[in-house]
């Protein structure tokens, strides 16, 4: 690639880029792409042990779901798919890491409408939050804004990229959305409150499904009530807790809302079962595959 | 790029990537850049005779104040651009075109945070309204939404492009943006009325700051009564006229909203006077430059 002056970072991993899985280095997509052109595309991402994808047909279900929901066909059929991921996971041999599936517009020729979509296919090493976000719990600032196609998982990031540096000056650690003080989402996470009568709620309305999410309401159905219904901004004012919920932070407690303290200021009880009982169901469904993908 | 199975159209055209002109056919971006990962850039478009780009300097004020407000730098200075769209233009020599130049969020490390913008700048033949739309006036549909930071650029078109098939699917030409009843703009034209006084009317808020929504202002003034004021579906069913402005269509009829037809059905005498006041200008400037960059 002689026509970049900038190089990519050389992660020394294989991605699958349309029908081959390639170095990183080498993975590189035509500017005609209606990704680069218009932004447009969808993607998904899920955990991984060893071969072992967590909850691989959630994520598959919502990647094929995203990409009808944006008129995109998918190239290969989901058992094909996993297949790939297969490979590619196995030729990485990473411990523990992050798969991320990325479906563009495709090359289109006249910059506007969509050509054949190209699929890539990614593994990063896994980032997870610190220990101690964990026990002391995280801030978080707000911003008035609504996903565009909130149950797509789009690749427009627009806003929440543009929020990074509000949210290190505010030293906090992520942004909730909301419109007229009625919540729905982070950026990348899900949000929830724990009422002063334990129940575990989280907004049903301008939210992504998120897998995590789910499971946590399923959990959460085992030992708490719980409900999906719409959280107001003073709903979170007057929580016993808060916490979000994402592929990589699993449940993650919220101590400060902008300049308002939730709760006691300290991780809740409900927040930590609901943690544990996430680590104890991942593992249990590792066990039950003996590593192997469902 | 043999990792690639998809291959681009052949415009036999070249483009600037970074630091160098090359063909077309050559022109990459690596998957990492965070328009392909996070749908994260801006750009801009104006139209070129030969060598000459119309109104270039609004152009890249407004390419560079996008860059600003999404915190992108753009890597070479105005005049540096200029001189290398100079260079581009000369090369491809065409009649007449547009060329586009985007500005994205770079190689990302993390796929999240942005890296060194990457810029592209490529030329295309024109295409401009058929004599047809002009003379009988187009057809357009009404969707509810509010670009995500409506004064910039960004390359975010995941609205404007779904909707391409429910625009065919009404037989119309384009989709009008309002919410709850107060128009926008269109996803790449800005809109106008004239109402029954004769007055130009265009919105004020939520839209991009089109260079021919500029001119035809500064147009109708020497005229016509003009304002930049709200402007709701209702005043539209009330209007005498219709037409949208933007680099490619210059100033176009728009005859029917819906299923509501405007004013008679047919193109207006003020709308038809701004088109001609607006091709005497771009000839006017054109002839004041000699062809050349001012």
């Amino acid at each position: 690639m002689s026509a970049n002056i900038q190089l990519p970072t050389d992660t020394g991993l294989y991605v699958f880029v349309n029908n081959q899985i390639i170095p990183s280095t080498e993975a590189y997509l035509h500017i005609s792409d209606l990704a680069i052109q218009r932004g447009y595309g969808i993607f998904d991402f899920f955990k991984v042990k060893q071969t072992h994808p967590y909850f691989i047909n959630d994520y598959l279900d919502r990647f094929y779901h995203s990409a009808t929901q944006m008129n995109l066909m998918v190239p290969v059929a989901q058992d094909v798919l996993k297949t790939i991921i297969r490979e590619l996971t196995t030729k990485n041999n990473l411990a523990e890491s992050g798969v991320k599936m990325v479906l563009t517009g495709g090359y289109s020729a006249d910059g506007y409408q969509p050509g054949t979509p190209n699929l890539i296919i990614t593994q990063q090493p896994f980032s997870l939050p610190t220990q101690a976000q964990y026990q002391t719990g995280i801030k978080i600032i707000t911003h008035e804004y609504v996903r565009e196609l909130p149950t797509a998982k789009t690749i427009n990031y627009t806003m929440g990229i543009r929020l990074i540096q509000e949210i290190k000056d505010s030293g906090a650690d992520d942004v909730l959305y909301h419109q007229a003080g009625a919540v729905s989402e982070f950026p990348r996470c899900n949000f929830f409150i724990v009422r002063q009568d334990d129940t575990v709620v989280t907004p049903a309305e301008n939210v992504l499904l998120g897998v995590t999410r789910k499971n946590v309401l399923a959990l959460a159905a085992t030992r708490f009530k719980f409900a999906e219904e719409p959280v107001t901004l003073k709903d979170i004012y007057e929580a016993k807790e808060a916490f979000l919920t994402s592929t990589t932070k699993r449940v993650l407690p919220i101590v400060q809302i902008d300049d308002k303290i939730i709760g006691n200021g300290k991780p809740g009880r409900v927040t930590q079962a609901l943690l544990q009982d996430l680590i104890s169901l991942e593992d249990k469904e590792l066990a039950e595959t003996g590593g192997r993908m469902k």
